[in-house]
């Protein structure tokens, strides 16, 4: 696949459905890029991919990179990945979530109808994570699994943050708005970012997405009956 | 691109925006399939792609076939296309546009939240087609241009429909649904059909779509600045 062009296995709708009983093996999502996240068999932790190497970030607050071996077994419900190379970079104070959506409009603009794919690196004053915890049933939606997540902050910490931002119109498909992953440099610790504080500058890297695919679940028979109707409200609750 | 792998250039919520004005080169189109529909640069007509031939069904009935020198100089500001390799075929009755909505999720059960391509072949009793007539100011919406669109019926015609079916959590993105064009065999009559009626067995082969791959306008400040809010209603009464 081109470099910046987006692949995303099944849409966001289907785990608000509670759909994440299998999915696209971790081997073959690696073949799409490089940069990426998601979320793992049964909704169990946060996934980040960084530099080609896909990180199991446990509920229990743990964080593991996968070895290929590792890949060819375990699969995703939902991915995003994409083969990066930034067009646009800048070193930003970023004091807020809401700062770094600005930052990332102004750096590349007329891109509201648009993806974008880019990654934040440096010292954080602050990083609230959290990590969902797993169904504890088949089929359980992610709004239910949402009220039981496990949240972190972690202070003056270094790391990295891997993000997409998805157009209005594409919500229930992907998550409209910024989604963000984040992982600790000492690769210990991370999850999904619901608030950060940026201590001095951060380097912001960031791209347009070209073009978007999407590979749908195929022989799933909870997928194909999932009622995917979008749920605004529930996605805001669960990945704002 | 693989077969049954589904191509769109821009979205249908930006047609309804009135963005029409660029556009993906046909010839570029074509790279992607053998098989397909769309419209033509300010919705000036209605195109079908047969057997990997572009047609321009007119807004005044007539229907030309695009050799590559046209196809190098048009572009489409939407268009969807495949490399059709039908996995389900069969010969039935088709009494009505409904009927054939059921007898393909017949023939391909376990698909409603999936994407279909098919082609539909044989001798109709009737087929009601409009073409749209083209935007008489830049911008102009296409709910605005359906008040004005030219409806035709033919009667025991033999010809040919391109489908697709879009899945409901895609409405806006492409037409949720089922979208076909026809041509007829001796390749001058054609358009988007409201209506028909099958005279005898028609011969219907169709695939499921694996993957779904959107290309997104560039360089387009229209596009860039389209609301792209999604409009049921509007969709159904100019795309159903």
């Amino acid at each position: 696949m081109s470099p910046n062009h987006l692949f995303q296995y099944s849409v966001v709708s289907a785990l608000m459905d509670g759909v994440a009983e299998t999915g696209i093996t971790l081997l073959e999502l690696l073949a799409y890029g490089d940069h990426g996240l998601g979320t793992f068999r049964r909704m169990v932790g946060e996934m980040i991919i960084l530099d080609g190497v896909i990180y199991d970030m446990k509920p229990d607050g743990s964080v593991v990179a996968l070895d290929s071996d590792a890949c060819a077994k375990q699969s995703a419900p939902f991915a995003m990945i994409t083969h990066f190379e930034p067009t646009a970079t800048a070193l930003k104070q970023i004091p807020s979530k809401d700062s770094l959506t600005e930052t990332l409009s102004q750096l590349l603009p007329g891109t509201k109808n648009h993806y974008l794919a880019y990654r934040v690196e440096g010292i954080f004053k602050s990083v609230t994570v959290r990590t969902v915890g797993g169904q504890q049933s088949p089929g359980e939606s992610l709004a239910e699994l949402g009220k039981r997540q496990a949240s972190h902050t972690f202070n003056d910490i270094e790391g990295t943050i891997i993000g997409f931002r998805s157009p209005a119109f594409m919500q229930g498909i992907s998550v409209a708005g910024d989604h963000l992953h984040f992982l600790a440099a000492n690769r210990e610790s991370g999850g999904h970012v619901l608030a950060l504080e940026g201590d001095g500058d951060l380097e912001i890297n960031a791209a347009r997405i070209a073009a978007f695919n999407l590979q749908f679940p195929s022989e799933d028979n909870a997928f194909n009956q999932a009622k995917l109707v979008r749920d605004d409200e529930g996605i805001a609750a669960v990945e704002g």
